[in-house]
């Protein structure tokens, strides 16, 4: 790839000319106005806005792709990245990861946060589904990033009157804080945690203010087959069947996991509009013994997405091998190999993914947000080049994306990225200093 | 990295001293001086050789890991990656994969070959298990690329005696071909391709060659439940059993895929000290619907190892990816998160893979093979590093790799291999030729 002067390509959105790319199986240039959108595409855009352009960039054949959407994560957990791994889940939580998450501070959440934006604009991912705690702190390192987030913080009141209360503050809080801050690439979104963590009245409270405040719901849903068991012991109901009484599902909802869904809960998320995420790599990694059935959700109309999950699950954020695992999952569990072909594991993280976070049609054309990626065409995983689709999602991995632009910005140029090894440094220091925390009696 | 004068490290073996590295979680430097082996390792070894190292590679806190080992592969198949996924086994073999494999030549398996070692020094891997057609061209691109094979032309008799001589003068002629290159980094093996494509005659004909000719064995092995059950109604017996019968099975020999083992057979495989290859990508792909009995195995005392299986049924060559993928699949299929744990499937392509194709311990210490990876420490994959096994394991992909090292050569020097562009360019046009000619009635 070669480029004009780019000395202050990174401070500044300027106008820039994308030549040498294809996009869809074609041959294309795409020109950004210096604007928040994709001004022009198509095969002869160099000739008509090259006297305009103050970058260009020649892509040298790159495979062109919207910027990818990860519709479930907890970003701050990078810091978290393999401090425990291969245990029975309640252990895991309960020794490791709470015990831990205790001594959290916001200034772990920002560059834990920022540690996960530098990870996600490496591997092409532009655009995140957040829940945790502190997250004005990840909205601070969100805004630095460049990358788009809707952020929500983890409601949790087990039930608990007052615990509800300091919920829905944090809640109310989180939310204007964010409308202020006036980033048209942040929003917020009401984060109900799950329906065996959250009483019916605070997923009540939760629906009716993300209703009242134009906000997304982001929740966790039937991870566990004990889940199911517990709520239909305690509510006499599904989960799916429990949230739609309480008004969580509505089609700003994004509903992560979804491994124990019937059928009958397909078709109520389907008919909600409800965008269900899927994770893979983190269900497999803590034996969930069930896949999502993504059939069941495509064949009842449900919008069905990608998520990574947190990093003391994954423990990556690479939306590329997660679509690839996505892929591979899919076809194994459900005993058939033609699930979830290439083209439709790759929607999952562009269109339906672009769809459950409301982030226009996730493709490239005129008028769409210019949150764009090109992928290196002249590297092993893209040789040959018999079906573009294929190699993406089955051979590359997010190292395969040399370029990232958010919002009309260029925020990582030829694997350049800005001022990475100071957020590599300041993380794993604030990781080191936050175990030493977390070890030292009190 | 910072290294002295590299203008010609690639061409010819030096002595080479690295330094600030970190093996087995301690700081280290290595030596290696001029030789196959390494010389030196340990916290002062840069006080020992500064002067006599003609390369110093500064690694600036790389992880040092041994080359990793491949332990089933089809190498050449790379000219077919993405050329038809997502369909039943049967009908993406008899309508895309051979169709297209009748077309090949010998140039074409020459082209596919050198990618695949690009693919594999650029990722980590500096040795192979190797079963295909046109070996002896194959053979020329392992030469020439500088890292370690076994290599073993696929044998198929399907019960046609006319055809069984076919194949063992095939097999006499590659075996013959590779003693004569006498490169101490290639080695033939014979290569009975399947206990359901080759006759019990040509299985001990296979088995005694092997004998004589001390080479190693590569087989596939209960890869669908179909060849079990094809194998009980032809010779009443499960595959194992017919194979060792006919003497294949021997601590030479590596049976790859094994999903649909039972513990009889997992015991049988462990006692006659056979290296079982696990494929998960591939099994997940091709939904083999049951994951290799892993526990069963290690309970049983065999040495379990791993492969990526051929580009046509993965399509990575990334054994950093598929070491991930094993870990997830056995967690999730056996339903328990403990089991595989990162430890433990980091040694499946170190030492476990070392082992199956007899090349020394697997694990970096002066006499051992210098087959050494250099492993970037400053990228978010490795950061924070509470953990290196988990981090390599769970969160790294083959691009964290920088430096390749293999046989004493350094291959890859801070991601820069010589001639990549070339090889790119020749197998993508090897790759659409053989399209060309398949698509071109005769």
């Amino acid at each position: 790839m070669t480029t004009t002067d780019t000395s202050d390509i990174f401070e500044k959105k300027k106008s820039v000319l994308i030549t040498n790319v294809v996009a869809d199986g074609r041959p294309a240039d795409i020109f950004i106005d210096a604007a928040e959108t994709i001004t022009d595409i198509g095969h002869d855009v160099r000739k008509r806005h090259r006297g305009e352009a103050e970058f260009i960039i020649d892509a040298d054949g790159a495979l062109a792709l919207p910027g990818l959407a990860n519709t479930h994560t907890h970003a701050a957990m990078t810091l978290l990245r393999g401090y425990a791994d291969d245990m029975i889940l309640q252990d895991w939580l309960s020794q490791k990861i709470w015990p831990l998450e205790a001594h959290l501070t916001g200034a772990d959440v920002y560059w834990g946060t920022k540690l996960a934006c530098l990870e996600m604009i490496r591997t092409g991912t532009t655009a995140f589904n957040d829940m945790y705690f502190f997250m004005e702190d990840a909205a601070r390192a969100v805004d630095e990033a460049g990358i788009r987030a809707m952020l929500s913080y983890g409601f949790i009141d087990l039930g608990d009157a007052a615990k509800r209360e300091h919920e829905c503050r944090a809640t109310e809080a989180l939310v204007a804080h964010i409308k202020a801050m006036n980033n048209p690439r942040i929003r917020a979104a009401a984060g109900p945690h799950a329906p065996y963590t959250v009483s019916p009245e605070g997923l009540k409270w939760c629906a009716a203010f993300a209703k009242e405040q134009q906000t997304g719901i982001h929740i966790h849903l039937s991870e566990t087959e004990k889940e199911v068991s517990d709520c239909l012991s305690l509510h006499g109901k599904r989960p799916a069947a429990l949230l739609d009484e309480c008004g969580i599902l509505t089609p700003a909802t994004v509903a992560a996991h979804g491994c124990w869904l019937d059928d009958a809960e397909c078709t109520l998320l389907a008919e909600r509009g409800v965008s269900v995420s899927h994770n893979p790599s983190s269900n497999m990694k803590l034996a969930t013994h069930r896949a999502l059935p993504y059939r069941e959700l495509v064949r009842a109309g449900a919008n069905v997405c990608l998520g990574t999950d947190g990093c003391a699950s994954n423990n990556s954020l690479d939306l590329f091998s997660e679509v690839k695992c996505a892929a591979l999952l899919q076809k194994f569990f459900w005993n058939d190999p033609t699930i979830l072909p290439a083209p439709a594991a790759l929607a999952m993280v562009t269109t339906n993914g672009a769809k459950a976070l409301g982030l226009g049609p996730g493709t490239l054309a005129a008028g769409a947000p210019a949150d764009i990626i090109l992928v290196s065409s002249r590297i092993p995983c893209n040789t040959p080049l018999h079906n573009a689709a294929s190699n993406l999602v089955y051979a590359c991995s997010g190292a395969a994306v040399e370029t990232t632009i958010c919002n009309g910005r260029v925020l990582m140029l030829d694997r350049e990225i800005p001022g990475e090894s100071d957020i590599i440094k300041n993380a794993a220091q604030s990781a080191a200093s936050l175990v030493k925390r977390a070890q030292t009696p009190a």
